[in-house]
């Protein structure tokens, strides 16, 4: 008899084809599905494109439309018609603008238990909910993946997380991984499949273990996995895909990694404050803060419980005339089903405001609140800008305590609701069958590869990427601390998306959130010097997995980052864009080096093949020092790095 | 007895406060309602500051927020703040974001028969559809209605339009106003108030009515006036509002100035054509055309009507997957109405994409189109580059020829439905009484004097206005053709509306859709000769009534304009904010005065006073003519102008 197995490594190893399951060491898995949103997808059909790709050849794969569809010029609608005819052209499906989030769409119509996932979204392991292995990841590897590639990742420790007890009123799957992030704050999870099991499991719903699946990726977890139950069952059957469940659960005596437990029973209403999703405190703490904003919906809280339960509470009440009180429907089929079951007419009866299904403020595409003022938000991120509002104030938590805060126009626990207004919990019944709505899914045509894609104006040819030189002698144009997010290296939001096609132009954003004089100063380095380094503190790049954060600043000119650790999908970004990520070897080396020194490297080649140390000279303002550094990169990874990327070793095998 | 009077005479008559009811003689009229959005609210606001008033005079003042609805960044969350502050510190009621767009709203909670009714939006005259007298007209004219002053306005001529037989099937309301819109053209209705009178108006309902009113701004007409009769009061009671009603109909034997006649059954489909809404042909000669959006809604059909007839076309079938299809619902209040007769279950089966309450893509506000497709929509203006989109191809049509369309991805006669889906034209039963919804309406507090207005940092004091000199010395930095619209002087759009309070930044984008070097030419000409003049054909700034296409040039050092004609908002705003509108004495003048030129003028304070020949020099490379101009102004106009406008004068009296 084998090893019992837990049920990540079951998937692993059903879909294992290099490698060897050891914590650590590189493993590569066959991909069954693929799943773009159009932020990140415009640039990965590029890619597609410049592969020669003629069919995808994963069972499924899907461009979403979810993140601009703010159109305030042609940008955004001229790369909707691109993204529609290069699915057409290379076998995906398109889920058309206004159809709904990705994560959630994707789980209702194509999630499958037992099947691995990569997106180019960092919220991919949603899927997970559903006993998949979602795994979030930069643009050029799901690329990689549709094109039939394995997907490259180092085998994560596997962290079994216990559920016992039940959920007491008032707090819902959103305080179960706002619990978490209280734990583990969000660099815990770097280098880990966190795997729920238990009898707590039984009381969550599928899209409850959505919500917990999807927010596991502001704790840097490689994925989250659920086990494929009898509520699995339950929800394929109630999207009308019942034949697409099978059983997939943990074998009795397996074992985990590492071990946690979270006893549901003893949770209340927890909150995330600014400005980062680990900042994690009862809502009791911070009650009664005045606010400006609430806005129900993301792929963090997207199910129809979600929105049922604020419909409920607002129920034949007003919302405070201080707060705007924004709903995000998840997906046209949500809003058919909030017909049916009157949550839509009682929230906008007591005063909601909807907006078109898509991700909207969660990525700051519109929904910014106003100067100085609180946000309360069901959604997983509340970096620095992200709203779009410099000095934003946003506060993350459960859809309960959104539309309880809603009410009173300050924030509150919803627990006090029951003194408040005299309430007892509303309690959900899920439609057996829901109503399924297909219209916006266009298929894929048996053969598109004859069809020509549609590129407006803004949509540009990537630019070239050198190979590494042995040699540099460049200047640090940026130095930075600790968790540094991708939102912070390429922000979001409607200023900036829009040019997610166009590399020279979106490249100016670069670093703007840390220092607006970055784009000036790289562009002259790289002029003068050939390119640039940055450096900087733990985790970094943490949080949003597009790729432009690398692509825009190796655009600019930069060979390399030292930091003292980096986060999982932004780490591999940078490779797959010829960008070497260095570690230090001594974390207090940080210390030694200042912003506007000059770093020389000598024999690079040679010491990034061999695996040597590294060693950087530095000049400070004329005081030289020596700093040993290191990089944690695979045999393959070498090899693309050398290459400058994937884009140039891709190449390299269509001339082959 | 007295002379019979059509209900436009007795409208002035019952309000006429300052001089004779003689077409094209100035009248002062007293104002019992107004109304602002947002867009052009704020700088009313900050008017009404400045004039230090304690409270509304009139009987209803209402704020609308409707147009900056995407909040991109903190300033039009800021800006909504202010102005819920500021409605309340004035006395206004306030329409939260989301709630609705202005315009029907209005119509629904506060229109009242035999009223008079200024707003800071070119629609305003939609209200005509109650029996009111509704003007649009720039803010500085309404907050001084606001603050109890009189409204003056040329007396304009009555336009008797005969509304003989009954619409066909396929054909709605929007088809009689692009049917005068075929016959008048854009500057058609100049100095004109149209009068709808006959049997054929008991066809057309209260919100038809509005439908004609509303668009009735595109002829150029100062408003459109309906009678109040037994539909109004229908209408009315299903707002339960039976109370506001009184009949208001035109005396047997009235005469109008002019007369027109539409035989309903005749009008067929019709289309206006980019980019103008003047561009009128019927739909089957420009029938087959590929679209690639359809967008429904705007206050140029915001009636539950119009979303239930799309919604009754598309019911059970599919929107063609290369389209678009866009739904703004009009209210909130209209989403709880299109819940309840499934109008918006079937327009989200068949595909729809549905947005927030408000403008939206009417004013450029999202929904922008891919480069170099057609767009169908239902809106009032597709004036060039209004949609966001630079080269836009919009065309204008009724709900009916828009949801046709969306099915096929074609323009397409709805006439047509017929024989392709074998329909017979759906019949509209109106609610006796509609579901009512004010949960996003605040009323005034009793006094509000006390109250602090809440003012973000994009948010700025108004510029000094210098008095007019005697001698100027001033080139011509920019020639125009005819018909220049507002939007082309200072576009709406995201890019733009979010500094509407901030004149020194709004003003970088005056006349940038025609020429993109207008701002530092006219920058450097205020700084070497202290301020510039333009000069335009027929019917210069028409379209909205947007009063920044004046305080922004002005900013800019603008002295005067020479026009061969004004579009009559535009031509106050001019006077209110200190340029001096010039008319030709010779059209054929237009062709003697060059971009670049030199213009010199000489005792023109007295010149203008005394309403005297103003004789302009002017150095075409040397070459000097002499042309001669005029003004067409009140003696009080001349006395705003000279004092440098409005606000000079609010403070002159302030300080007295």
């Amino acid at each position: 008899m084998s090893k019992p197995l837990n049920v990540s490594q079951k998937l692993i190893k059903q879909h294992l084809l290099e490698g060897e399951m050891t914590p650590g060491s590189e493993i590569g898995i066959k991909i069954d599905q693929a799943l773009l949103q159009d932020a990140t997808g415009t640039l990965v059909q590029l890619e597609l494109e410049a592969m020669g790709l003629d069919k995808a050849k994963t069972e499924v794969a899907v461009q979403y439309v979810d993140h601009n569809l703010l159109q305030t010029d042609f940008k955004n609608a001229d790369d909707h018609l691109f993204l529609h005819s290069a699915a057409q052209k290379f076998g995906l499906w398109y889920s058309r603008p206004g159809n709904g989030v990705s994560h959630p769409v994707h789980m209702e119509r194509f999630g499958k238990p037992g099947k691995t996932l990569v997106g180019s979204d960092s919220h991919t392991p949603a899927a997970g909910s559903l006993g998949m292995l979602a795994i979030g990841t930069g643009g050029l590897d799901v690329a990689a993946a549709i094109a039939g590639q394995p997907y490259f990742v180092k085998m994560p420790q596997i962290m079994g997380v216990k559920l016992t007890g039940k959920l007491p009123d008032w707090v819902s799957a959103k305080d179960v991984i706002l619990e978490m992030l209280r734990r583990y704050d969000v660099k815990g999870g770097v280098g880990k499949i966190i795997e729920y099991y238990g009898e707590g499991l039984k009381y969550l719903s599928a899209m409850d273990r959505h919500v917990i699946a999807n927010m596991g990726a502001e704790l840097g977890a490689t994925t989250t996995v659920f086990p494929s139950d009898e509520e699995t069952k339950r929800f394929l059957k109630s999207q009308k895909r019942e034949e697409d469940w099978i059983e997939l659960v943990a074998d009795e005596g397996c074992e985990y990694d590492l071990e946690d437990e979270i006893v549901l029973d003893n949770l209340v209403p927890l909150i995330a404050m600014p400005t980062s999703p680990g900042n994690v405190v009862p809502v009791s703490e911070v009650e009664g803060k005045e606010i400006s904003q609430v806005v129900i919906g993301s792929s963090a809280n997207p199910g129809l419980r979600d929105f049922w339960i604020a419909g409920a509470i607002v129920k034949d009440k007003s919302i405070n005339p201080n707060v705007s009180f924004d709903i995000n429907p998840t997906s046209r089929q949500i809003i058919q089903n909030m017909i049916d079951n009157r949550a839509f007419a009682n929230l906008i009866k007591a005063g909601a405001r909807f907006h078109q299904s898509g991700c909207m403020g969660c990525i700051g595409m519109g929904q910014a609140p106003a100067s100085g003022t609180i946000s309360l938000r069901t959604m997983p991120r509340n970096f620095p800008d992200r709203s779009g509002t410099k000095d934003d104030q946003v506060y993350l938590c459960s859809p309960e305590t959104a539309a309880a805060s809603a009410l009173t126009g300050k924030i509150t626990d919803p627990r006090s609701l029951e003194k408040l207004f005299d309430m007892t919990y509303p309690q959900f019944e899920a439609p057996e069958i829901e109503i399924i709505n297909t219209e916006m899914l266009v298929a894929p045509p048996e053969d598109g590869a004859e069809l020509s894609l549609k590129k407006g104006p803004n949509i540009k040819t990537l630019p070239h990427i050198e190979p590494l030189n042995d040699r540099y002698k460049i200047p640090v144009v940026l130095k930075m601390g600790d968790n540094v997010s991708t939102d912070e290296i390429l922000k979001a939001g409607a200023e900036v998306l829009p040019f997610r096609s166009n590399i020279p132009e979106i490249s100016k954003f670069s670093y703007t959130v840390i220092d607006e004089t970055f784009y000036d100063r790289a562009m002259e380095a790289k002029k003068q010097y050939g390119g640039h380094i940055v450096v900087a503190g733990e985790n970094y790049a943490q949080g949003s997995s597009r790729e432009h954060a690398a692509l825009a600043p190796k655009y600019l000119g930069q060979i390399a980052v030292i930091a003292k650790s980096y986060a999982r999908i932004a780490w591999q970004n940078l490779v797959n864009f010829g960008i070497l990520p260095l570690e230090f070897e001594n974390n207090e080396d940080y210390d030694k080096i200042e912003q506007g020194a000059e770093v020389t490297f000598k024999n690079l080649v040679e010491d990034v093949k061999n695996n040597n140390p590294i060693r950087v000279s530095i000049a400070n303002k004329g005081k030289e020092v020596i700093v040993n550094t290191k990089h944690s990169l695979s045999e393959r990874q070498v090899n693309l790095l050398l290459k400058g990327g994937i884009i140039n070793d891709f190449k390299e095998k269509l001339a082959s």
